[in-house]
């Protein structure tokens, strides 16, 4: 018996998300159903968390148990040929057999790209948000100096599902170690997060109220304010999946 | 009565080429249909020239004739609003009368982009075309070098459909004015070229033989033979059509 790590790449534009659902086809399910093929046996993938539907991944993590013999760099190339060109394992990994996905990560990074354009190229559509406004940066990157550290993200967080197994004890605390606006260029903005952890939607939530301070519709202190109201009631909208990137599972 | 270009960018994956057809929807149909609408009257567009199925636009241009009066600002605001994002208005021009889309036009220019990634990450996958090889660039350098000026390029025309108006006299001769390689970054190759025309999937024939020089399976001095043959079996496949833009119609 071996434990398999994959590193995986996808365009989620087409799925339902990472995790397997009813209605829809998911990410996991995908890649389960190859590797049933390729392995010869029943095949249960372990994501390090889930992502929702027409969010991407640079790095999604994954592990599962095989006792198919197959070579790591045979296993990786039979996947990628026969999976659809949306999702692509970036990198096969055997781990110890206590190696766990969601368990064993230390921090995640998201990426949420934006573009200022006034009329968005075609191919960015599915891939950056737009959001045709002059944006303050300033009063946005005070809001991300604001959530840095640990802190109650009550106020971003929508409500269901919350992982229990990884959250005992801790609630909607978390402790976010970097929150940067990096200007790629004239028109495209991304906001890195890196953190312990997120709740459900919090970078979109997160992201729906820091457009809203940019627009001016708000100010960084309605943003502190809000944060420290620990009331979803109080934040702005939940921004698109779309330009939501999972960057990074560190181990 | 008045006579209108439009300047169009489009993502061509979900269209069967810029042509009206009978088996799949265009991007003209996708804008006729528009237009009809907000101008209340039957519009008939005429484009610069076509592209095929899969092939994406920054700058296609296209006129129509038409006795609205709305605004130009408030006819582009409008066709943006009803127009899936695939298709993007992003010049709106009032022209004299005798201004025709085709006939008028002085030069085209194509790029086509490629990627040697090991492993092409998901969201290029309809917008880059794919060669995990070590291309030879000074090689590729070399066939581009010798498609600039006049040339007869009927090795690397598709039989069928030339545009006999446009074509009076001249058949496959046409004039190269630019051919250049451009390193975007250390994965990622745009092939830039100009003309006074393009002949049936001319770009894609000359890029399927400049990237079997680039993989060495043919020297630059065979890429000349062929382009001297005028024998279109003497060259390479047809490069397929995801990499290639349009990027600009001079007039």
């Amino acid at each position: 018996m071996r434990n398999i790590r994959l590193t995986i790449a996808y365009d989620g534009s087409g799925y339902c998300g990472w995790q397997r659902q009813k209605n829809g086809l998911s990410v996991q399910e995908e890649l389960e159903r190859v590797l049933t093929t390729i392995c010869n046996e029943e095949i249960t993938l372990h994501g390090a968390g889930r992502t929702d539907a027409g969010v991407h991944a640079r790095a999604m993590a994954a592990h599962f148990h095989t006792n198919s013999p197959i070579p790591p760099a045979n296993l990786q190339k039979g996947l990628n040929s026969m999976l659809p060109g949306a999702v692509r394992v970036i990198a096969l990994d055997v781990m110890s057999m206590d190696f766990h996905a969601r368990f064993s990560a230390h921090s995640k990074s998201y990426h949420y790209r934006i573009s200022t354009d006034r009329i968005q190229p075609p191919w960015e559509r599915n891939y950056v948000t737009h959001v045709p406004f002059e944006l303050t940066r300033d009063d946005m990157r005070a809001c991300l100096d604001a959530i840095e550290g640990c802190h109650d993200f009550a106020s971003f967080e929508t409500a269901g599902s919350r992982d229990r197994e990884l959250t005992t004890g801790r609630g909607s605390v978390r402790t976010i170690s970097r929150a940067r606006l990096v200007e790629e260029d004239e028109h495209h903005l991304c906001f890195e997060f890196s953190g312990d952890g997120f709740l459900r939607h919090m970078i979109r939530n997160l992201m729906g109220t820091i457009l809203e301070v940019g627009k001016k519709r708000k100010s960084p202190q309605d943003f502190t304010n809000i944060l420290r109201s620990r009331k979803r009631s109080a934040a702005g909208a939940t921004a698109p999946p779309h330009g939501l990137y999972l960057v990074e599972v560190k181990y």
